[in-house]
């Protein structure tokens, strides 16, 4: 395949292109509203037609307690080429509040050069890129470079409930030795991204207990422990006055970056004038000798989400309360393990156990940190991809939040994933007036078609 | 006077004096509640009338803002005598929850030797006492040793909020050598206590303020100061691991227990068995080689009364508040000063003020604290007074809480005040079936004409 072929393809299909996205992105998939329920198994059948029509086999919707899973694969290439699985949902967020929308969330409008619809970014309209662009290779080379398979949910929005253990029963049928995933954006216009990494969590809450009922701050003040003299004892341990987390061991397993990673995060540029003043803050803070990249992206955290106790109301009230309480998660970073941090954490707890009150620890759900090599030849060959099109330097980021998914997807298929995204910080996602650039859909497929040329050369296949 | 002479006019005309004591019992005089305002002017007017009867002049009712304040006086005694002002309330709690009370608030019952209404105790029915021991001199002896002011309030249920301006503004019609108020409780049955001290308050709101809203933990978290940190660090600041308050200059002023004091505390007794079941905690806690006495009444404290920031629902919210707050009180002992203490803890938050946060301090009312001491001679006679009537030594306390108005009167009348309280812990005040026991009733009107005697004795007054 070439390049110019290619590129006439999908110039000349573009119109029925955005026909079928314009068709996809009209069914308001809605996964987090019961109401919506035909219409999300709509929107799973209408992936699993458009594989089938890709010419896919094994096109199945698999059920779950919730939407169902659309699977297929095509493995033609032969069992000695590798296999690539591609990952997107087709559920979308709901749409309020509604009266925002400068037209109708599922009446597809293209004004501006943007494609306005929810899920037109996220993910309907990545997922479908990925269909499309296969198609493109199909029809102007007649065959794909590797064996293929497409595995899309529809709980996404609703934080993946069903998809860890349809990954961990069906390792076999989704084994892969590349996991590409386009649910991401740029991190701004004309700025090719790849986010090579994203952070683990662990978290927990404590809740302590002092005397049965609150008391009277002026008849027992002073005589017993009160628990929110307790709680914030025990939080304050958490941190040195730098914000370094004091609990022991806590660094121990973390990987430093190398000196490429380094450099990579310096040539993104920083501005602080403008992340201060959209955060509101005077001045940052942190782990003295590390960038701000660095502290949110490959430093681990432990952060205090909420703390409560006594009373909160106007005024003043002379209560020395029963409870205190704190929600606490710790982001994790690679070679971090979610169990082993709890576990630190917990012995902290113990050692640093205020007397006179009782404390309880109860563990949130966690996620490990996942990160695929920088050097990693599928992330190196996403990057040249990415550059061949847009005609500048790809820029490699790491993800300061987590997502459950692409741990497992990490852990149970042990393979490379390759976060590829097209969308961008101005597409509203989760918003009113979500929307798509169609310039970005455009490079979009063409960056695909070149990644799936790309990676065949770094892997070696002929 | 003789005793034996008060004894049989007491016991003679003890049936109208609780025929007396049942209708103004009978007066709903609920102050917190608008609708009983009429009510509430009805138990003002039933006191200055009781006044007049006695043959206290200058009876008037003055209004405040609120409820009206009843004031009368007798000085007949001569310019040269000593005078006593008898501070007490007419007003009463709410009733709710009525279903709870075995006979209606307002409809007052004999039974098992107590009386039962709102206010039987609390303070209708001992205000009414010292009308009645004034009957009973005057009508004995044909005089009274001292000049007597009466100055009985309608607001003291809703926190007295006019009673301070009036005071300052009336302190030359209220000026007085010693100061009787009958609004507390012996510590138990069959033991008379005077409690000669309580504990003045200071108190003070933190908001920690960092990022203009809420960020998300994951993006910013070890970047941005997060203002939970910022305020349990705060906080925690404020005590060492025993419970010491850590404020610099907190204790200085603190005036030390003298010997005497100590011994009449350890006379007490302490079951500490049963005041950790009642509040339900396994070990007592604070300032070490204090007593739970001395810690609750003559130390100072510095209680967080409440904290918040951030999420406190159920599960986890990975946010980075924007705010989070705290409210604190302190417990003043002499000589404490508010202000002064107010000025201390405001530099110690100056000085450990954590960074990128901003933190605001805004002050609440304040109360200074309050002490008799223990050997006045106001004291010592009310003791002997007690001894005479119960034939048990009296038990010395002081109070932990505060109240305001006592402060107010010491503060701005000073003069020596004594808390002479004739009710029980059994009394039910603030709750359901509030009642008075009428052998307090008996012996609280002897032991007040027996107290006019001895302090007469004591001030040497002929």
């Amino acid at each position: 395949m070439t390049t110019a072929t290619i590129t006439s393809y999908l110039s000349e299909h573009r119109e029925r292109h955005l026909e079928e996205l314009i068709d996809l992105l009209s069914v308001p998939s809605v996964s987090a509203l019961p109401a919506h329920n035909a219409d999300t198994l709509r929107a799973a059948e209408w992936m699993s037609e458009s594989l089938r029509k890709l010419g896919m086999e094994n096109v199945a919707l698999h059920p779950t307690k919730g939407h169902p899973i659309v699977y297929g694969d095509w493995l033609h290439a032969g069992e000695d080429k590798p296999t690539v699985l591609i990952y997107g949902h087709y559920d979308v967020q709901p749409v309020d509040p509604l009266h925002l929308w400068d037209t109708p969330p599922f009446e597809p409008a293209i004004r501006e050069e943007r494609i306005y619809a929810r899920g037109a970014s996220d993910d309907k309209g990545q997922t479908f890129m990925h269909i499309k662009a296969l198609e493109a290779v199909l029809a102007t080379t007649g065959t794909l470079p590797f064996n293929f398979k497409f595995c899309i949910e529809g709980e996404e929005e609703v934080g993946s409930p069903n998809l860890p253990a349809f990954i961990e029963q069906n390792k076999e049928m989704l084994a892969a030795d590349v996991v590409v995933v386009s649910d991401t954006s740029m991190i701004e216009e004309d700025k090719p991204t790849i986010c090579y990494g994203l952070r683990g969590m662990c978290g927990f809450q404590l809740d302590v207990k002092g005397p049965k009922r609150d008391l009277h701050s002026g008849l027992y003040g002073g005589a017993v422990a009160n628990p929110i003299h307790a709680v914030v004892e025990l939080l304050a341990s958490f941190h040195d006055g730098d914000g370094v987390v004091t609990v022991d061991g806590f660094y121990d397993k973390v990987v430093p970056l190398t000196s490429e990673e380094k450099a990579a995060f310096e040539a993104i540029g920083f501005d602080e004038a403008v992340v201060k003043e959209e955060v509101g803050v005077q001045e940052f803070y942190g782990e003295k000798g590390y960038s701000f990249y660095e502290r949110t992206w490959v430093r681990p955290t432990l952060e205090i989400n909420g703390v409560y106790g006594g009373f909160q109301g106007d005024g003043i009230k002379t209560v020395l309360p029963s409870e205190a309480h704190a929600k606490i998660t710790c982001r994790l970073v690679p070679d971090q393990d979610p169990d082993e941090i709890l576990a630190l954490l917990q012995e902290h707890v113990t050692m640093h156990k205020p007397a006179g009150v009782e404390v309880t620890v109860s563990l949130f759900d966690k996620g490990a940190p996942f990160v695929t090599p920088f050097n990693h030849p599928a992330i190196q060959a996403a990057s040249r991809a990415f550059e061949k099109v847009w005609e500048v330097p790809t820029t490699f980021t790491r993800g300061g939040g987590s997502l459950p998914i692409v741990s497992t997807l990490d852990e149970v298929l042990q393979a490379p994933i390759v976060l590829m995204g097209f969308g961008l910080p101005s597409d509203n996602v989760h918003a009113p007036n979500e929307n798509f650039k169609l310039k970005n859909f455009d490079k979009g497929l063409l960056t695909l078609c070149a990644y799936w040329e790309e990676l065949a050369a770094a892997l070696d296949v002929e």
